[in-house]
């Protein structure tokens, strides 16, 4: 490793340190709890794409390891209105994501919901989180960001929100990856259908598109966010879950929660190595933070 | 749930995020970085004490779950001189530790290291760490916090150092809880013996104990952090491992990397549900986080 290197990856990790506390520290200037994050449950996302299966045996029965926080978090609501978390999630995935170059098998997303917020309660507020990290990363490390990253510059309110399915028929099927490569400003994409999605995302009136958003970074960054309000209601919930043909005897422990009431509410997650990658202009997700594991192989 | 326990609940999540926050704060006003854990890896932290195993098939070989990153601090340090990670810790307790009030399977600790510390270095740190961040909560929740835990108090520096053997030797095998319940302020238990810990303390030049130490609290609260100077030449740590009759041949990943050559360091892990317990007075370990996983259980 020359010099070059070495010092790069110390700056690395300057920002990314620098952008978890301003991060923590914005949302509790907003009235946010930090939570304690959730590593084994016998409850977790399903994800909309399949990985291989990470769980454990233990006490008689099996925990799973967490590929998002998601239901915790509805349950934490209980609890408390505002709550984030910085979630590592062990994700599997199959050998064909291996050179996505924005894959790995484990995470940190910035995992946030707030009980009764609507989808424009979220992204008002993911606009505000990222422009505040962007402005604090600028002023303490500006002079290394812009001779790494050229094109860094802080975005302005409102981001573009574009819709799904008008997207999809102007750009055809990869027309995530050509709007983020044309832009130059992060946008959200909004509307996404529901055969495209998880059953928790809350579905819109139309029956057809869910109340739910990505943030797309500009440049080829691609997709660096996910969220959307959320089904709360168990009859909602069921038929959701049927429509994505899931086995509901594989749903105890979520239906009985669902059943004493979860809280109406809307978050998202923030991928920490994306943020990272997109702020500093990275080639690969992998030089976004230390250890880090690429689909397929065993790494430390 | 009647009113009073929601109400607690709420407050005592506010304390721990300020705690969280408060700890990262004093740590970065210290020249540090925080890094993103490690949840999965071929390598983790043997322990001293026997647990269920937890790892998982992928890629042609194993993942296994953290059970404290102790390697990957020694890894970290050579990109960064001084680390913090808020890192979640999965150990498969057996069911004789079900009813101690203070274990969980999952916790999080806020693990540390620095390059060329000495224990004399951590154990400064760790007392301006603790007494600052008791400050900070005292400021702002004294009064939730007294009302607690009416023997809240902030402990001054320096705390006792004592000798394990000699502590030993003075109150019998029961030693630690009988000194943590006749204390008053947290103390540190220093010099522990070779038999006592894993490989990678520092043995002193007796031969028989180790450069390293545990923080015990007051009350009956008992162990809340551990941690010492670090063995960092390979041919001592063969010596080690040999005392230990580790299998060497299990230990390819780490050997590989210690003959590339590890930074001489220093540092230790701080339970955040223990401090939480501690601080407030909570009667079991689990009330001290949300989703509390107890030895020999599943829960969500």
């Amino acid at each position: 490793m020359n010099f070059e290197e070495e010092s790069m990856k110390k700056e690395t990790l300057e920002v990314q340190s620098e952008a978890i506390f301003r991060m923590g520290e914005f949302l509790r200037s907003r009235g946010f709890v930090e939570i304690l994050p959730v590593i084994i449950s016998p409850l977790t996302d399903p994800l909309n794409h399949s990985v291989y299966d990470a769980r454990i045996p233990y006490g008689g029965g099996y925990y799973s390891l967490t590929k998002s926080m998601i239901f915790h978090k509805q349950l934490a609501l209980r609890e408390y209105p505002k709550i984030f978390i910085f979630s590592p999630n062990v994700r599997l995935e199959r050998e064909d994501k291996k050179d996505s170059r924005r894959h790995l098998i484990e995470f940190v997303q910035l995992d946030l919901e707030i009980k009764d917020a609507t989808r424009e309660d979220i992204l008002d507020l993911v606009e505000d989180l990222i422009i505040y990290t962007m402005k604090k990363l600028e002023e303490k490390f500006g002079d290394f960001i812009k001779a790494t990253n050229p094109k860094f510059h802080i975005p302005k309110k409102p981001f573009e929100r574009i819709k799904f399915l008008e997207a999809k028929e102007k750009y055809g099927n990869d027309f995530e990856m050509i709007l983020s490569r044309e832009r130059n400003d992060p946008f959200f994409l909004i509307d996404i259908p529901i055969e495209e999605r998880e059953f928790y995302d809350r579905l819109s009136d139309d029956g057809k598109t869910l109340i739910d958003m990505d943030l797309i970074y500009p440049y080829g960054f691609g997709e660096g966010m996910s969220g959307g309000e959320r089904e709360y209601e168990y009859e909602r919930i069921i038929k959701r879950m049927k429509f994505k043909n899931m086995n509901l005897q594989d749903w105890d422990w979520y239906l009985k929660e669902v059943k004493k009431g979860l809280p109406r509410s809307a978050g998202c997650g923030i991928g920490i190595e994306r943020f990272t990658r997109f702020i500093l202009g990275l080639e690969n997700i992998k030089d976004a933070r230390l250890f880090a594991k690429l689909p397929g192989e065993i790494a430390l």
